[in-house]
């Protein structure tokens, strides 16, 4: 029989990855894919809670990382193509791609601000510490579990490794802004990849990635469709404030665990203990989003009403409001808050948990990690430098929103 | 502000679903979305563990829910803009296609194997039961949750009603069709749903959902597309061994739970206790495919070998592998099956959770529900006398299937 | 500069379509496409006037041409990784999936029938006496183009390379119904490209083309698909309309042009004349859908009332109307168009070019040109043995359509 | 039968397009569709020759047409909802939309720079002059074709009328751009259509669309969108290259018509002999894509060796290179253009036809016209106002490019 070593994910996006068993790169691929650490990522959304917002956005970090790796493929397979040398380091940019999310937990980006972890951190442990992941590595080369620790730090010597996995054009965002484009409906995140992957380039004096001037525009777009995805989807005040009541159940389920009150299994008590990147591997791997809203749900039934009642608030999708306050100057932010959490003081007794301000900031486009460069008749150009609209990226931008009660009364929020 | 009562969910097939919070059904349906038993449904992952085979498969009933509304809104109001009389049934038919799946447990239809549940029967319970959604109903209307039922037992006065909803062509279908295929990403799906509504008649003397002639053959290709997504999709032979993996891991921990041995919280040890459908509302509700992955995630370190190995096996998604058995006569395939069970007996001890049959007969189409009527020149015929596909879809078609393990000897499968 | 040889086409279906002037045979390819003969196919539509029913169906034979390269490229590329002894025949596969539309003039199939001309003769011909092809071909290899017109009459002696190019499942088949399917709207042609590639297998021993089994029901869909867009968009009656009126004009501009009453150039002079598969090379590659649009244009004005009517209705989408008498038989059909004609040579005086029959009769699927064969565990199987629904695609399918005037009487087209 | 006078048009990005013929402003639609200057829209590309750069690029202005009203009718229509006083303006916006487009002639607007026509001056006397589009508007009511004039000319009394049609955010940029991005398959032109109509808001008190500040993103990205189409197709080199020979073909054709020496048919001659906008009505719509490419074909064979070749080189699309010299002074730019003018001079005696500059200069955003502007919660603001990208839209934006023949020694071209 042909190709009977090949193993076939049909993807949405990419349609068939198929991965040639017979190739000991992809081979490793697929060792990989079926370690316990790696199928963990089936029950670690790729955007949280995003989804009490906008409902498609359900797909796992598993999904996105095999769309990482298909992307990855294709650019490094074609820059390979013209520089042979490169095809020594198909292993270390493929496998990167594959596991670049490997260290995250429940709930994802929003996961880390609850619990105060890292998952670059755990990347790395996980790489080191787990046996599955590890010996599947060294099968194929003693050095490649730390080359790839390289690449996360950005520290690989050839700089292109890098980048392909983790700079302001990798792979992992092209994957990104198109599955959360498919599977949220926003079609703001609709990038030209194939018009990025022709114009992406080596450049063999620098050893990085660059782009070739006619695919310039295509890049420039891809960063300005990032911009919309995190204004209108991920930083989406809705999700903010889904985020916001998730991350106060947690904070209250600590409390309670301080004093002894939490009924929790094994796994969450020790997440909530201490510090959570000093986890052992198998207590932070046993964590998932499935763990954690477990134990949301259970504590709906919480014998501390404000524990009860912040989880049933989530789980329920009973979400507080939102008001832009980005045009306040930070003392009057601080002045309506103050004026919220009084009025909830009086009313319900439990301030903080109800009302709060959340801030983003953040800029469309940097220029640290090298930012991105244009092949042009005058040599390398930063693209910044050669795109007004990216370098309106550059710019930080802020949003500030008050988190606030359904039940307050409208009239305290009045502003001038 | 303008239409400040409006709510929008923004889906990636249907786009901007809007419903009208200034009409009185289109409030009661915002009203029944908000309730804890639909949010739920945010838990219930449409096709069970159809992911562990095609990884987009990960978007919820939830999601379906609002699709199958999002559809009915377009089909009936067209309809009742050509008779007016209509108009008295919107909101029957709106939230009963709202409600269809709100009874679905954990895993949904492969859970209704696993635990012997039935979501109908839970359908009805819960809107009889939930006051929440029983409150909303009667709201409106004493009668609405009574004509609500009607419609799932296809005993509304009005055949159209039940039609829209639950039929050969009804927009459960319709949309469940498109999502999965869009998520699993298997172009079979695809069907021509502009066509197929512009088809839609309502025959007024019959009272029935009709077809018209010219939209014939979008119909019968939304029937074929339907058989596609069976053969490929649902019955997919993966998704067949990974359905009874989790079978056999819950045959398993109810075994214990009979000796004794089971750690279980309430809500599990309830469900697999007695006849769940038994269960007391509160006790069925609080279950979703979260609380019994979490259950099956925690048993993987149980003290009964068998229960830790076949949950570690699902969790890791470690399958059994599949032969198709379909054209060996029942005693060759109960023969071959023995063949495996001694083996298995031999070098486990536990033959019957890792190898047994599984036989699935369908029929794509059928003609009990009234069938599919079109308009002729010679009054309404019956789609599968007009159409020989849908004729030839009428058979039943039957798919066998061998499972065993990955460390079976190749040699025991050889049949003639 | 990297990768400057690169010509890259960017297609709404397969993306971008990059050909490799380093190549040699993907240069070769670069070179046809650049010559006049292939640019003139950017003048012939695809499907005739059938953007007169579906305004999107505008595309061109070439933008079908290039499609059908790029999918016989991956189709062959997969298999040639299996075989290597099969790279010796890459450019004539991708050369004669290139050139298979070379041959077509003007309205495509619709003009074979206007005029009686014949695409295969012409792609021949051009082949063989169009110099910039032939040099193109032969630098490469002197039996290069005597192999591609093998290819065309499916004797080629590997029967793989016809296979890929020109039977019931080809690269052209595939890239027409994905390419009317996107154009026309039609959601009906949306095929699994993917799985289909992935399935397709070369077999050695038979040197043919066949089926891997596990890929069967996404060629099962093909050939569904394939029924569908015949029986909703080539054979829509409003298209049958639009050609019945084109065929009409021409009919009568023949007539005049024997009566030596015909304003038109030498082209389409030539082509009216006599056995146009004996025009002269360059007549016939003069001609194209804009040169008889021109013509008919014109003829708006001409002295011939008739010929001039025929024009205006084709020109300005005066289209007869369609009677559906498939479900009569051939006496009964003859006698309704007898009534037809009578009334209509009492009213108009010009009967036949007003009213007519049209017939046609298909099949889904046929046997000859060997079928599709399946890889089954009892070695290679018949498509239609194996498939209910193929093998009732395998029965003749007829529909008769009565074309008459929109000013008609009604109770004229009255029957039993 | 139900429903009989409906036409539905089936379209590849609104799906099905129904017109209501019971509905008087649809029936005007019906009729307004069926005339002859509409329906030659079907012969004028919307992207003139583009399609020799990006092969899709093959649909006409009546597609686009249609697809401008579908959105006029959904915006207007929602609009219409919350303010019931608009319906009185249903028919002029939506003939307006639809018309929009009547007055284009062959090659759209590379046309328009060729012959030096306006398609708004056509506009206006097609829907005075042309009798069928007069009378069916006149047959709703007497005023209405002076109302349809004014919306062009931005001077209807109620801004929301003109604003839906032609304003920085209408109908018609938001359909050319998906339908331009569907068909070359350029995916920067995905707009979020439903987020834009759902944004869109009527102040009663200034009588103008404006944007609801939550739909203000979805409205930032649809700028940025097109000003990436206009870079990235429109504005594509060898575009700009194609537009370019095309112009110098019917510059030489004057030349010899004045000379008497230009062989073409009363159409042409009357386009090419004087100022175009002063043709008779029937002249101008006599013309269209076909006629003119049909004289450029016939011109291949013309006596005049200049004309021959360009028209040569436009059919068999043997285009000429181009160098990006926006960043050249214009004294630079001349010298370099004079450089190659020479040597053109020398090698071929007819230097003008074969080198030129081409400067475009735009701006993707303007604040004439009005702006567009949103609801915030300090009132009205200017969008350019709100966002920084669009802000930086605002600035105009110079491409210059030098067109030069392929034989052109590359030393000529060096530039410091």
């Amino acid at each position: 029989m042909l190709l009977s070593t090949e193993r076939t994910y049909h993807d949405p996006l990419h349609g068939a990855i198929a991965l040639d068993g017979s190739d000991s790169t992809e081979a490793l691929l697929i060792r990989l894919i079926d370690t316990p650490a790696f199928q963990r990522l089936r029950r670690v959304r790729q955007l949280g809670p995003a989804s009490l917002t906008f409902h498609g956005a359900e797909s796992s970090r598993f999904t996105h990382s095999l769309g990482v790796v298909a992307i990855a493929r294709r650019a490094f397979d074609r820059l390979a193509s013209v520089y042979p040398q490169l095809q020594h380091y198909r292993a270390v940019v493929l496998c990167a791609a594959l596991l670049h999310d490997i260290g995250h937990g429940p709930f994802s980006h929003t996961g880390e601000e609850v619990f105060g972890s890292n998952h670059e951190h755990w990347t790395g442990r996980i790489l080191q510490e787990s046996a599955p992941i590890r010996e599947a590595l060294d099968a194929v080369s003693p050095d490649l579990f730390e080359e790839i620790l390289q690449v996360y730090l950005k520290k690989h010597p050839l700089p292109l490794v890098w980048q392909l996995v983790s700079s302001q054009l990798d792979c992992d965002r092209l994957d990104y802004l198109m599955r959360d484009s498919y599977f949220t409906g926003a079609s703001y995140g609709r990038i030209d990849l194939d018009r990025i992957l022709m114009a992406m380039r080596y450049d063999p004096v620098t050893q990085q990635l660059v782009v070739a001037r006619k695919g310039m525009t295509a890049v420039e777009h891809y960063l300005i469709v990032r911009y919309f995805m995190y204004a209108q989807v991920y930083n989406h005040p809705k999700n903010i404030a889904a985020c916001w009541v998730l991350q106060q159940a947690f904070v209250r389920a600590r409390e309670l665990l301080q004093q002894g009150h939490l009924d929790a299994d094994a796994t969450v008590t020790a997440w909530l203990s201490g510090h959570c990147d000093r986890l052992p591997l198998d207590q932070y791997l046993a964590a998932d989003d499935g763990v954690f809203t477990y134990h949301l749900q259970r504590w709906q039934a919480s014998k501390d009403p404000l524990l009860a009642d912040l989880c049933r608030r989530f789980i329920d999708r009973d979400l507080p409001k939102t008001l832009d306050v980005t045009h306040l100057p930070e003392a009057e932010r601080q002045a309506l808050l103050e004026r919220v959490h009084q009025w909830l003081a009086t009313a319900h007794g439990n301030a903080s948990y109800y009302a709060g301000l959340q801030v983003s900031l953040s800029r469309g486009y940097t220029l640290y990690q090298r930012g991105i460069k244009c092949q042009t008749t005058k040599g390398l150009q930063e693209l910044s430098e050669l795109s007004p609209l990216v370098q309106t990226l550059t710019n930080p931008y802020e949003r500030a929103w008050l988190i606030y009660p359904r039940s307050l009364e409208s009239a305290l929020l009045k502003t001038q």
